[in-house]
């Protein structure tokens, strides 16, 4: 059972949303990261009473109200769940680590765009030799606060393309983008089994494309696999992670369902 | 009558384009800006003999070779037609200037995507007072360059929302993207006229949203104006816009086609 949200509660979710790994109940009281709470009280300018919303992706979304303030400190009381927790099905980005702001803006754009995992994938082309998954934890965060989603992507662990074939679930089919050719998007998605399957993985390669030989095995190995055209231009490899989740949310996902809530403007 | 590649061409185009002004024809010579030879001569290490691609929006694209290297000059020889010039008709991008990255960013992705005209607007809620054009320009040359379009977008003139209107054209729809609410993409496009209707326009608003009240006399005025929605999340301006493109490509555009060139790789 939820609770009304009480009297005086303004007509639109409050414009500043947090994560937060605390359970959200009727009566919970959850202290702010120092982080958070200096952008609360010292960036934004919020004080005891002003209100935002919390999610943890398990619990809905919550409002809740500043009741103690403090040197980097801020303690929030929840006050009435806004929305019940939803299921939130979109499909997985595989991506090869590329420059570093390519990553934050993968990161971001995919989650605004209902990515559900991102999974650093290294290939052969791949310039870089490692990623910071706590910026890439931080960057999806931010992004599912500032696009109302429920839930934050999951961060895979990373993994060598050679070792991908080998720990890829039987019930998500892998659409390699390649540009160097391979199906439209529409025509592979009209072939996927409906029933008992969930929203796909995209993976997309380096700036420097495929290694010739790299995505052969893959497909033999993995049931499910194919390679994917996005169309007639050579697109960057941020621009085809993104051109392959909305092409996927558009003709398969959740493209055509209207927005969950209304921005408080 | 467009000659042959001569042999010794390579099997791939040139990785390296420029998108030049000149007539592109048999026996033609070009004379590259400074910044494209110091770019050519510099950057890129190329010296005489070396083949580069160009185009130039009207007459295909060509490869040439240099034949002229100087301080800042450098002069390139047509060799032979690659690609005979062919229609590129997406959809026009209108845009609230917004930080200046994100401008870059839209410049570039929607250039990659297949924009062909980038049309600043200016609404109610636009942060920024005006908008540099040349780097505009740039920016669609750069990623035209990148992406191997044969043509680059055109950069029309800012309008005030309250005069777009009075110039719109008749045979074109317009989309105004509206996170609060609109009809999905993908209803919206099968409702369009086929015959004698060019790929519409999509209008996307400022980081701060619509006002109150803006939209609506565009919708009365515009015939085929119509709000559409992208789905449930709420996203960026930039990212919206970058959605709404993809969108209609795969919908109703090119996202099906398979890629024209293969890259150099």
């Amino acid at each position: 059972m939820c609770p009304m949200p009480p009297k005086g509660l303004p007509k639109y979710l409050p414009k500043t949303r947090l994560y937060v790994p605390d359970a959200l109940v009727t009566g919970a009281r959850v202290a702010a990261t120092p982080g958070q709470a200096r952008h609360l009280l010292k960036v934004l300018r919020l004080g005891i009473g002003d209100r935002v919303a919390l999610f943890n992706g398990r619990n809905g979304e919550w409002t809740a109200s500043i009741v103690e303030a403090g040197r980097d400190a801020c303690i929030l009381a929840l006050e009435a769940q806004l929305r019940p927790q939803q299921p939130e099905d979109g499909p997985w980005l595989l991506f090869a680590p590329i420059k570093k702001t390519g990553v934050d803006f993968i990161a971001e754009k995919a989650t605004e765009l209902g990515v559900t995992r991102l999974w650093p994938v290294f290939s052969a082309h791949t310039a870089a030799e490692r990623i910071n998954t706590d910026r890439l934890v931080a960057n999806a965060v931010a992004a599912a606060e500032q696009c109302r989603r429920l839930t934050v992507p999951e961060i895979a662990a990373p993994v060598h393309l050679t070792d991908l074939a080998g720990c890829w679930p039987a019930d998500r089919a892998l659409l390699i983008l390649d540009e160097r050719g391979g199906s439209p998007l529409a025509e592979v998605l009209s072939t996927l089994p409906v029933s008992n399957c969930k929203p796909p993985g995209l993976l997309v390669g380096p700036e420097g494309g495929w290694a010739p030989g790299e995505i052969g095995p893959l497909l033999k190995r993995v049931r499910g696999a194919c390679s994917v055209t996005l169309g007639p231009r050579i697109l960057r490899a941020e621009t085809a992670a993104l051109a392959g989740i909305v092409g996927w949310q558009m003709l398969a996902g959740d493209g055509s369902r209207p927005p969950t809530v209304r921005d408080p403007g």
